[in-house]
């Protein structure tokens, strides 16, 4: 997802601190950038036990020694890999879906983009082994306020633009949808399951997100606002159990 | 879960071949449920990484070899154990939520239960595992299928035995209850939550599942009806998508 071309270091200006320790910054960005590019790709290939240091130093053309100055250990280069990846994921799941101009198509789109790509199964093995590595869990923290805020964002964007009737409260709706897609794809990756299959079982986990209001049809579009306003089943008391 | 007492083998009886059969192979149950219950303790409690071959059999006060003889590998005890654990759990959910009387006490029931215990995650990290030890996944399968066979069950003798109304196909539901829980643990387990936050977010991100048919409102349960009925919010629809 995105990465970075590999750039050239631009030379350092001599002569001008200021300009030299903005160069040193760039390259520094570059570098890293460039192992965590490197180190996804390896480890969604051969996961946390089968990809060592040096061969992520190897195929980003850096020293083992680069990666311990910029992560330390190989768990934190493997959790911050994730979380990048992870919302890089959800980025482009937005872009996918911004075309849909359905609540199912929208649904659809979003499901489609995030079950293609292996990064939901990395996030989550990140997500494992942070469990016992209570010092990477500031990181994951981060990740998931921003993964649930951009959700919601872009999910009550959706809902405004098109003037659709969300069936609960946007941000359950998003962190259901996060909720979703690591239980599904964790219990799928693990039975083998291709990309279709995880798109299908997602989709029928989630269920119906949102409905259309569709042009004469406002005495079913009524019912549906007095269900979201009855003591029985209000959005609050559905979020407040 | 359901720690199965250590008991005494029974003493070989001399003479009778088939009694002499029967007493090896309860023999040998025994200490295959002894070595799952004292390998479930420790790799809750350390993790896979955490635990060796020697330790669990000094736990069950067994020989490594035991081990090897009835699981081959750690990483098969340590999927079977956890499939196993999470088995129990989902059962003991299923009793603690019998008493329940309304839709919102079932679920609640449920999820006190299951975020109690740290068996879910147990059961995340053995899916993680699994991915890349295909060799393990018919066991996985199985689980699966015998977690989501049961908990429809439970889910649609509660429903039939109360009257409630579903909000959606109870296949469905109940899918989508062992995918929020693996999701929301997975994630709440990563960041140190507590078994209140647990909970408290996983009722957050289930939200409702069913409703009551209270006496005497008979216009808004038409309501429910109507929209379940409707073309655009359908059960049908919902999991077709």
């Amino acid at each position: 997802m995105a990465p970075k071309s590999v750039q050239s270091i631009p030379e350092m200006p001599a002569g001008d601190p200021k300009h030299a320790a903005r160069a040193t910054r760039t390259a520094g960005r570059q570098m890293r950038s460039r192992l965590l590019d490197g180190a996804s790709r390896l480890f969604k290939e051969r996961g946390l036990a089968g990809t060592s240091i040096s061969d992520i130093a190897a195929g980003a053309d850096a020293f083992p020694s680069q990666i311990t100055y910029y992560f330390r250990t190989k768990e934190a280069l493997f959790v911050e890999a994730a979380c990048r990846d992870m919302l890089y994921v959800a980025r482009a799941a937005e872009q996918a879906a911004l075309k849909a101009h359905t609540p199912r198509d929208y649904t659809r789109a979003l499901v489609e983009s995030v079950t293609a790509t292996d990064s939901v199964a990395f996030f989550a093995e990140a997500l494992t082994l942070t469990r016992r590595r209570q010092d990477l869990a500031p990181l994951v923290e981060r990740t998931v306020g921003r993964l649930h805020g951009e959700g919601l964002r872009a999910y009550a964007g959706q809902i405004e633009r098109h003037g659709w009737n969300t069936l609960r409260d946007p941000d359950a709706t998003s962190r259901r949808f996060w909720a979703v897609a690591i239980g599904v794809m964790v219990e799928g990756h693990a039975m083998g399951r291709s990309p279709e299959e995880l798109c299908s079982e997602m989709l029928r986990v989630l269920g119906e997100q949102a409905t259309t209001k569709p042009a004469g049809d406002g005495a079913r579009l009524r019912v549906v606002g007095d269900r979201n306003a009855s003591a029985s089943d209000s959005p609050d008391r559905e979020t407040s159990s």
